[in-house]
């Protein structure tokens, strides 16, 4: 974990307790690669997922099993993350050798099932069976759009209907799904269970378009993410769709069906910069932002309320 | 299917109704790649698993879910056979175009996922929470042995114990679990489920042995995998650990540390086939076969312990 939790004192040591969870399981049967899993675990990042789990639960009155489930959430975002340095051929990821690249793609893909099969055995022991289902069911969908967004690179699709689909059932569905089965699990009533969902769901909306707006945008050194990386991996993010409708004639030239020089990836972020789109998502993501904060308004007056406020003021803050 | 069912008449459209289920389940969701996961459906083999499954259920009483719970199992399966040939980088599976072939690691490994989260939307749908963990666990127990199995390829271990271990926690848990499942989803009475537990792993092992010994003995048109292939992945089965024990010194010095030449191959082959360890195995899957003939005759006597004496039969007759 890493220090952006550091103002939060009530979740922080909650946190610790779900990351020693993950240790635990990773450590367990024996696995012949625990300790490079356990490394990857260790070099996780904020861990926003269980997080938002957490406070979730805090709406209801039931506490048992939640830091297990909170654990699997996050074993799944680590399962993914092995299996896409698989298919990026990454060899590190937060400073660590891949898994990858240690031990090659057989031990790779195999512990990346591993984890899943580790996460959706958690979720059967410490949650209902219908969020069980949700968790699985939301992991399909992810790997559903991943395929289709795969199968669209570089043809530059340019419908904001369909980005807003794409994103919807990536991380805002992730993100409504961890809150959703935070205050389920808890016995929250379900008036709020709902407007949880919403909420998470909203924020995963403005966190991402904010994502795809600073790949456009970021000095290299403020993000782990180089500029330029969606258009160099011909993905069509919001930013480029509203440049294209408003100066398609300049840029559709510079878009091929294949990998782009780097000097037409200078040029494409200099025209979607200077025609205003970055300024138009960003309305987008205002309205998500604003959407969210209507939605946690009417939640009740707990501290979990005061806490999840405050961790969207922190996600959305760029965008706020 | 094929026509390995072909006596089974009870049994026959029973699978045939799960495997429509499995149709469904791809052809849902507006999955991007449903044709391709269909062909592999299509094609796919004896569907053993779900047959263990559904035979099971029938000396219980409840029937709801069953078909739906045989798919499940046999959804895992595809899953694993797709990232198998990511691993392998196949480029064909029973005739038909692998997955990694036509569309890259990328979709295969998204694919094999989104298959092992339907499959666990099912196990949660229609099974006990104790049963979906029970199916999670075994996969996880899978993918371990896999990952051992790979990191002692061509360290020739030789010991019978650590050989059975694997199996055990391979085909035999497989086979076993399928039993297991289908008679407690279906209400068997408990010591009718642990009996045919015990049943499904001492066929796992006797079909799992009979199988590395056809490795060493069958003619290249006997069956699908062309002989010696373990030896040339160089992994240590049952004949080869029994041949070292008696005949080390004849075979150790053609045994390398990466894959050996075609001639080493042929000399390995026939020093274990001449030295009687293909007959010595074979006292070892006589054994579990006995042991599993003699948990059958334990069950009550109805038609359904009739039908898995006669699938044990075919299964085995290789070496009964």
């Amino acid at each position: 974990m890493d220090d952006f939790w550091l103002d939060q004192e009530q979740l922080k040591p909650r946190l610790a307790r779900v990351h020693d969870i993950m240790l635990d399981v990773v450590r367990s049967n024996a696995f012949p690669l625990a300790d490079a899993v356990e490394s990857l675990v260790q070099a996780n990042g904020k861990m926003l997922r269980p997080a938002f789990l957490l406070i979730a639960s805090d709406f209801g009155k039931k506490k048992q099993g939640i830091d297990e489930l909170a654990a699997a959430i996050e074993l799944l975002h680590v399962a993914t993350l092995i299996h896409d340095d698989v298919i990026d051929q990454a060899d590190t990821r937060r400073g660590i050798t891949t898994l990858h690249a240690r031990f090659g793609v057989k031990e790779a893909v195999l512990a990346g099932d591993w984890l899943l099969t580790r996460c959706f055995r958690l979720a059967s022991e410490h949650s209902s069976p219908a969020n069980a289902r949700l968790i699985a069911q939301l992991l399909g969908s992810i790997c559903s759009e991943e395929i289709h967004q795969d199968m669209e690179t570089y043809l530059w699709p340019a419908s904001v209907r369909n980005y807003l689909r794409k994103i919807s059932g990536k991380t805002a569905a992730l993100f409504g799904m961890a809150l959703r089965v935070g205050a389920s699990e808890s016995k929250a009533m379900s008036a709020v269970v709902s407007t949880l969902t919403r909420v998470g769901y909203n924020v995963g909306m403005a966190f991402q378009i904010t994502d795809d707006i600073l790949d456009f945008r970021a000095s290299e050194g403020d993000m782990r993410k180089p500029v330029g990386k969606d258009l160099r991996e011909g993905l069509c993010t919001l930013p480029l769709i509203l440049a294209l409708a408003s100066n398609a004639a300049a840029l559709k030239p510079l878009l091929g069906d294949g990998p782009m020089g780097e000097a037409n990836v200078a040029n494409v972020l200099t025209l979607v910069r200077d025609c205003g789109a970055l300024e138009h998502a960003k309305t987008f993501a205002s309205a998500y932002t604003k959407r969210a904060i209507l939605e946690l308004d009417r939640l009740p007056d707990v501290r979990a309320k005061h806490e999840l406020r405050h961790l969207c003021d922190k996600l959305l803050g760029r965008s706020w």
